[in-house]
């Protein structure tokens, strides 16, 4: 049988995601298709800009069988332990083939460039260290470090500054750790760039669409041509009970509430926070009264927009040092946290649910465990400015959706 | 010379403030009269209604000539801790004469009062701590026990049950304590009672005139009757300004925030959070979106509004126990923060300015001390639901306002 595992944030779901997920059930003849969501905050350092209950319906509707959702402790991290996370839960879960988008297109580059540097771990190291120093993001940094490295190689490598290229790098990186024996499979992603604002493109950037949506506060009309029937119902449907789109700047008063009455003793214990950065951040939030301004106060070539982003997140959450390093272990997450199935998925389910080897969750209050909390905690966060249309009750009442394909319905609403 | 000190809050300067302070100038033949004003957040545990540096040109254009700021860390406190940090304040700038108003109006019974319970302080605390374990709320505990000790007697007490007499006790202790040479006086408070919601008498109570301002959302004009001119211009102005009044509806986001992302464990380290009253706000901190819902889902007999409602402030303003045992000496104050004066307040300043046993601020920014940064950062915390009319730079631009009464105009505008 042929259980296609990916990986994915959905922030929304466009033309593009569809493109992959279709292209990627060809090409692994998958009979069962799961994704590992990101829940409320995604892997940039962002609020998502719906629940994750409506963005898993738009994931059932547009094919997949099973959405589980990737923790908070893992899905606001830098690529590696992103990827060590949602590998891992779909590892466990049974998934044979892992299929992703990337620019390069070539499996056997991917396989060939984690070769090599797990070959020459430390040496790579040390050449990033120093890029670094000179102040060079990490990306750039392993980017530029790799090419010196193997400059004079003939063989077949990847470009690793392209955010997809990382991403499936990584994801190869992490079979490999956990010597699982998931095959990796990647389909060339189209046209758009990752970070690609146009719309120009029917294949459009989820950025480029949330920018129509939320910077220029245009309906949902307007990039309709871009997304599936079935995102623009849900869509639409969010906007119907919530009336906005969730972004940084409804949560920056909170953010900025929390720097202001943290001391630099209190910030810098939070996870994320290095290098003195708390008294910067303790400088600049006494000047400024929006997301955005703050962000272009505060960042330097060093501190790109997501590392700070994330650290943002961390800030928020309340989520210290301390936590992550007594529960960040993402090759072995505690529990599956179950969103949504089609009836071809629950079947999956039921099928193998006795093998387990973690918990399978239900419900948020099912299992009393710190990482789980932390999910719950993120969500209520999450759905915090929208409080009066929406209550913190949500992620507790929430069960997974069930979803019937043929008759493309929800079956229990 | 004679110099009347009184202890204000002014929220807002009303009709019965007026009648207060023109009879303690009369009756102590003021030359000077000095108030000491709560700053931000007020000892009730509320949020002002509008910042302090309005509330100080009500307090100049109706004849006070001097205005400080009591600190937060005794502003947000029990009468006895309020009272020895106001009564020290005046007590180090040279008032010799504090008059009161109270329910009483008997300075004698006061005197006696305090004499009778220092005299069998430790008996009555016993007797106090009983009725607290019955369920009893402080104030009513000590009036219960002060009575049942001197049901016999036959001497002149007074209804220590009655909001104001509990203050003017307090005052008249605090001046025994610093065995200092002020004399005390006492006005009977005209008819309206201190909590009392009607607007029937032309002396209202300030709760009277908030209750129509905030709650009814009336328009200024509702309460002119009930204000002297200058006060309403200077509400009009606020207005006009800013758009709204403060009240703790505007910072539940904020306190929600907080206790939803502090565990019970840090929340328990938070000044006046007590026997483990952090279990009950983290239940029901997730099941309500208002102030008003919060507190009638908390409170109980033993936890009255007013200790919940300082609580309240204590965790916005992240305060913890720590810092309060390091810095809350309220009889030795670490400095004089000068809010506004009129040309008779800067003249006797001036005066005396070289006597002063304690630094004399008039910028937020003059000196480090970790009591003068709680009074600035309650300030930018109580501007920070309004921030997009009114920044967080006030409270640091902010410089002693001075008023020529002759003309009746801030000199320094």
């Amino acid at each position: 049988m042929n259980i296609l595992g990916i990986v994915v944030e959905y922030n929304p779901f466009h033309l593009g995601h569809l493109h992959h997920l279709r292209a990627s059930q060809e090409k692994t003849k998958a009979d069962i298709t799961i994704a590992v969501m990101s829940g409320s905050f995604l892997q940039r350092g962002e609020p998502a800009l719906t629940d994750k209950w409506r963005r898993t319906k738009m994931a059932l509707k547009n094919g997949v069988d099973l959405v589980i959702e990737l923790p908070y402790i893992y899905s606001t991290q830098k690529a590696e332990t992103f990827s060590d996370g949602a590998v891992s839960l779909l590892d466990t879960l049974g998934v044979n083939k892992l299929c992703f988008g990337s620019e390069s297109g070539e499996i056997d580059a991917f396989q060939q460039t984690v070769e090599k540097v797990t070959e020459h771990e430390h040496e790579l190291d040390l050449l990033v260290k120093q890029y670094v120093k000179r102040g060079l993001s990490y990306p750039k940094a392993f980017s530029e470090a790799f090419d010196d490295y193997y400059q004079d190689s003939s063989s077949n490598t990847i470009d690793l500054t392209k955010p997809n290229n990382i991403l499936g790098y990584q994801y190869v990186k992490s079979i490999k750790k956990r010597a699982s024996s998931i095959k990796a499979y990647t389909i060339t992603r189209e046209k758009s760039g990752y970070h690609e604002k146009s719309l120009s493109n029917k294949i459009a950037s989820a950025t480029a669409i949330r920018h129509e949506l939320i910077e220029k506060g245009e309906p949902i009309e307007r990039v309709e041509a871009n997304l599936p029937k079935a995102s623009t119902e849900e869509l639409l449907e969010h906007m119907k009970l919530i009336g906005d789109f969730a972004h940084w700047e409804h949560y920056f008063p909170l953010l900025q509430y929390k720097i202001m009455t943290e001391t630099s003793e209190t910030l810098c214990q939070i996870y994320e926070c290095e290098e003195g950065l708390e008294h910067r951040l303790k400088k600049y939030i006494f000047q400024t009264h929006s997301f955005h301004h703050f962000m272009e106060k505060v960042k330097t070539k060093r501190y790109t927009w997501t590392r700070l982003q994330r650290l943002f997140v961390h800030i928020l959450m309340n989520t210290t040092k301390a936590f992550m390093e007594k529960y960040c272990e993402p090759l072995s997450p505690p529990y599956i946290r179950i969103l949504g199935m089609s009836t071809e998925g629950r079947d999956y389910l039921s099928s193998i649910k006795n093998s387990l080897s973690i918990p399978l969750i239900t419900r948020a209050m099912q299992m009393e465990h710190p990482v789980l909390q932390r999910d719950t905690l993120s969500a209520q966060i999450h759905a915090l400015p929208y409080i009066k249309k929406y209550g913190l009750t949500e992620e507790i009442k929430g069960i997974p959706i069930q979803f019937n394909k043929e008759k493309n319905v929800f079956t229990n609403e």
